[in-house]
């Protein structure tokens, strides 16, 4: 039995994160599904384990890890002699442009592709109708950030450096379902992006996780 | 002369959040200031340092470091055995704890807080009138966030346990500005938060930042 519990859901792109990581670190895990259309994640016994009452959560022995990005630093750190290395922890320097470019997707990049992924995939499931101006406003910013990692990613062949890490694997969950909406193009059009794109998500961690990413593929 | 140079400003939130945790670690630090109002971030020398435009940013030697949570761990990291330990790096588990919770100011506290400071400092140097809707919607979301901090600091004295941390300390140029705000009363009126705010903010580290935070003074 896996000694790692992973409460979640795999078409959830914060679970996904998790998920991706824990195939690249080669660990075991158990999914522990989490049922969002009853609220079991504003019960009691889930808000014990996140009080913000979001998935997903890692439970390994005593210790309850939650946020996405902080199980994966976690996990990479946990288990750093074994698969990937996400982190390079042993090199200040290394781990630093790591963090840089972490930061980065979860300050620049985040924020812009949130909005258009929540307005494609969830506005509709909530009988809300897609608000274009929205979207309009975030493809605009999403595009000025994926030009800096165009220029970037003609320096280094991903984004920390020459050596996929957590920078580059957090983002991949929206990437993906970013991807499945009719403005992929933005992606698409900048090649070196798109082919950073290509080759991380032809990696055998993320092709499992991708399997289970079935939002809005009804 | 220092070896350290920080470019940036001393009322801008992120600066400041570098600013306070090189005094925390007792480090020498150069300040360079840029000039916003001639767009000085956006000439290409500054887009050298930093291709999104913003500060701060840390020079130390080879090293050029951006974005102000990447910049705070690095100087935690480089100068672990002086001045204040903010990140526990000995300890997994505490370290995972300072993670999370500078996780949570990252993805929870600073997107509610942010359109707030936004509106009330910025928006009228902008020539904009002040969107109380979107105020109003922050500020219930704040409120739902410090009720999980006021739970949690029953609990331990600071966020990530009964040490202060970049969890907390991150947090500090928001909040100080925030009560300078007419919604203040957000945190008073939640007496553990109200009492951490007060043990943090008078830290000597912070209290010499705090000089110079003028922003919205005038």
């Amino acid at each position: 039995m896996a000694s790692l519990k992973l409460h979640g859901l795999p078409m959830s792109s914060c679970t996904t994160r998790v998920m991706i990581c824990l195939h690249e670190k080669g660990v075991e895990f158990e999914l522990v599904p989490v049922d969002l259309f009853t609220a079991q994640h504003k019960q009691p016994d889930f808000l014990s384990k996140n009080p913000f009452g979001q998935i997903p959560v890692l439970e390994d022995g005593d210790l309850t890890i939650f946020e996405s990005r902080a199980v994966t630093e976690y996990v990479s750190k946990k288990f750093k002699d074994q698969g990937t290395d996400l982190i390079r922890q042993d090199s200040l320097e290394e781990s630093t442009l790591v963090k840089i470019w972490a930061e980065v997707e979860s300050q620049q990049f985040n924020p812009v592709i949130n909005p258009i992924i929540y307005q494609f995939f969830v506005a509709p499931l909530q009988g809300k109708s897609l608000d274009q101006a929205i979207i309009d406003e975030n493809l605009e910013k999403l595009g000025k950030v994926l030009d800096v990692y165009e220029e970037k990613l003609g320096k280094t062949k991903y984004l920390a450096g020459d050596f996929y890490s957590l920078a580059d694997l957090h983002h991949m969950p929206y990437i993906f379902y970013f991807m499945k909406t009719p403005w992929a193009h933005v992606v698409n059009e900048r090649p070196k992006v798109k082919a950073w794109w290509e080759d991380i998500s032809s990696r055998d961690a993320f092709k499992k996780v991708a399997e289970g990413m079935k939002f809005g593929d009804n």
